[in-house]
């Protein structure tokens, strides 16, 4: 059947053109196809198959680089993804154009614990209100991240440890349904890894880390630029490795896992036992004020001199640091990206995992790696969610 | 410029065209179609260009699917490789077909201390023994695994730990120069791995980890079907992740590296240590016997009944489970296979790992992951040496 295999090998080539424009920008015939390896002719022809179906369209006369004058290819000026960042305590939507740039975002505060229905009412409802200000009728698409393990294929989560009630709840579908487009579902730490690379600090690398401390602890894999996701959909499951520890037992049932000790819920308790038991006065006092503590706490502790706080701190940086030494020898990234809510410790944090970090790995592998903090605030997740229903959208339109 | 455009993109297909034909055996022209979704018309024009320069040729009719008969492809007879597995005591040097099914080896035992030229002298003496011997006069390429880190892209091997005279040195280019045609340089569980994933248990794996335990300790990592090599060509440096232990210090200088407690050497020096302290009295007699102890002789001791070595080997076991554990978290492959010479310990070892590595992990990652030993005796080496250099030539055979 060589007749639609060529047609296949031609709908691929519709999605590279769509994702070559999406990530770069407006571009001449002749650029995409010295990106693209392949004529300028073949570029002509699936630009106007895209223009019929108003993915993409001409704009105009290339500048000339010498030579007959190429044509400017952009994508068309009224595609709008939706984006949906669902954490533990929080969510944030968002709306982008077709390059992911976020028009409008808004942060919807709710705990995921009330369960699929109330929760997904209350993003729906945000979208709804932004697309209505933003004059959208019909988005292409929409992603969104869960704080927890999801099965990509199924769109559904899969005995996620935080979310009672969710598990095997179709969220894909509901989502696709509610908004009458194509949805796609990841988990939160994999949608923030995307962002990174597509808007924050990871754009130009092609292997990279994505290590998220929140609440619990995640880590996004990318190999050659996407994303890898393992052969159940679990890669980057970090938060579980087994560190230097006292025996503490884990929400999971093994003794010391990572997040037992590095997580945000153990920091926050680190830190609450910490002020009960008088060995940090200004832990204390915090706790005396608000009747609660969290992970952040222990930054503004340190900050006003805390010796307490700042062992903890150390403490953790250090297990994490552990951690990301194995994942160094083991993977041998061009970066390391640290983000989620406890990154917000920021540089005391970051010194103590990257000096354990390059203590810990060989030479080889640490000469020219760097390890840094997210820059990208809360908006990351969102601009990740979106791209991946981009590219799921881009596959499908011409089929 | 569109015409070298389309050219390199025509060289792109010769080289899966062959790379099909090795990893595969003969296929129609249709059959090579479908996989490699192009037109008959097209792989008929490539095989004709692969015809002209000796790579491939056409062979006859293909047994009817109904319709048009179609024409049956095969790499060509003739086409030779020569790969050469480098160990630390001794080098495995073989010649396989274009499927790389090895036609001859030979195992020349040799330290690698010695240094390159007398190792690369005695490799290339046994390479033109068996070429002599298959009367093959124009190998088509070389492909070498050492037992330390390796720059690929220029072919040598960089401070590796157990070569002493081999940093840098250009091995590549010397086998190259000295069998007349394009060689490849890779770290020796690279190697393996990859001829795991051709002719062993990985056979039918895209994402496995291949775990070498020999002297030391390394990994071979796989991403849909290819090496993964990390930015910096180490990844899968395994043996110096940091396990539970009592603070022992690791030749690369930091404490608790995995090699220290589990690798070939370090199990030697405990068995010695067993034998010589009066705890295992089986140990003592063969260390008596031949003045001196293997890793192995552990495995022999615990089938005597001596319960000292069978703790070594549980400790041993347990340690190598931490780190597989925390490898299934991050990469949630869908194979591991244990390889390299300690392995030969065989399935009380196996035993060992398994049980941590299943306890240490989530359900999801782990409910369908198997942990096996590997098959191929020594000739695995060889295979994915040939392999490697295989697709280096294919992909340049045409340019």
């Amino acid at each position: 059947m060589p007749h639609s295999l060529s047609g296949r090998a031609e709908t691929a080539m519709q999605a590279r053109v769509l994702a070559e424009l999406r990530d770069h920008g407006p571009l001449s015939r002749t650029e995409l196809g010295e990106r693209l390896e392949v004529s300028r002719t073949t570029i002509g022809a699936e630009v106007g198959r895209l223009a019929e179906i108003g993915l993409a369209h001409e704009t105009g006369p290339a500048v000339s680089r010498g030579g007959r004058r190429s044509t400017m290819v952009d994508l068309a000026a009224d595609i709008r993804f939706v984006g949906i960042a669902i954490g533990a305590t929080g969510l944030v939507v968002g709306v982008t154009d077709g390059r992911l740039a976020v028009l409008a975002t808004e942060h919807v505060p709710g705990d995921i614990r009330r369960g699929p229905d109330a929760v997904l009412g209350v993003a729906l409802e945000a979208v709804r209100r932004l697309l209505r200000d933003l004059g959208v009728e019909h988005p292409m698409g929409v992603g969104v991240g869960v704080p927890g393990p999801v099965d990509f294929g199924r769109g559904v989560p899969v005995a996620p440890p935080l979310m009672p009630g969710w598990d095997g709840y179709p969220v894909r579908d509901t989502l696709a349904r509610e908004l009458g487009c194509p949805a796609v579902l990841d988990n939160d730490v994999n949608v923030m890894a995307v962002g990174e690379r597509h808007a924050g600090v990871a754009r130009h690398a092609r292997d990279f880390l994505f290590v998220k401390i929140g609440t619990g602890i995640g880590c996004g894999v990318v190999v050659d630029g996407d994303l890898y996701r393992g052969v159940n959909g679990c890669a980057g499951d970090i938060g579980h490795m087994q560190v230097r520890g006292d025996g503490r037992r884990c929400v999971c049932g093994n003794l010391d896992c990572l997040e037992a000790y590095a997580g945000g819920a153990a920091l926050a308790e680190d830190a609450t036992a910490a002020a009960l038991r008088g060995r940090s006065p200004v832990l204390a006092e915090m706790l005396a004020e608000r009747g609660h503590l969290t992970a952040e706490d222990i930054g503004t502790a340190v900050a006003r001199g805390d010796l307490e706080a700042a062992t903890l701190l150390r403490e953790s940086g250090q297990r994490v640091g552990q951690v990301v030494a194995g994942l160094v020898s083991f993977f041998n990234p061009g970066l390391i990206v640290i983000g989620g809510r406890v990154s917000g410790l920021g540089h005391a944090l970051l010194a103590e995992i990257r000096g354990t970090a390059y203590q810990r790995s060989l030479p080889l592998a640490t000469g020219n790696l760097p390890i840094v903090l997210s820059e990208l605030p809360e908006r990351g997740g969102v601009i990740g969610a979106a791209r991946l229903v981009s590219s799921t959208v881009f596959a499908a339109a011409s089929t």
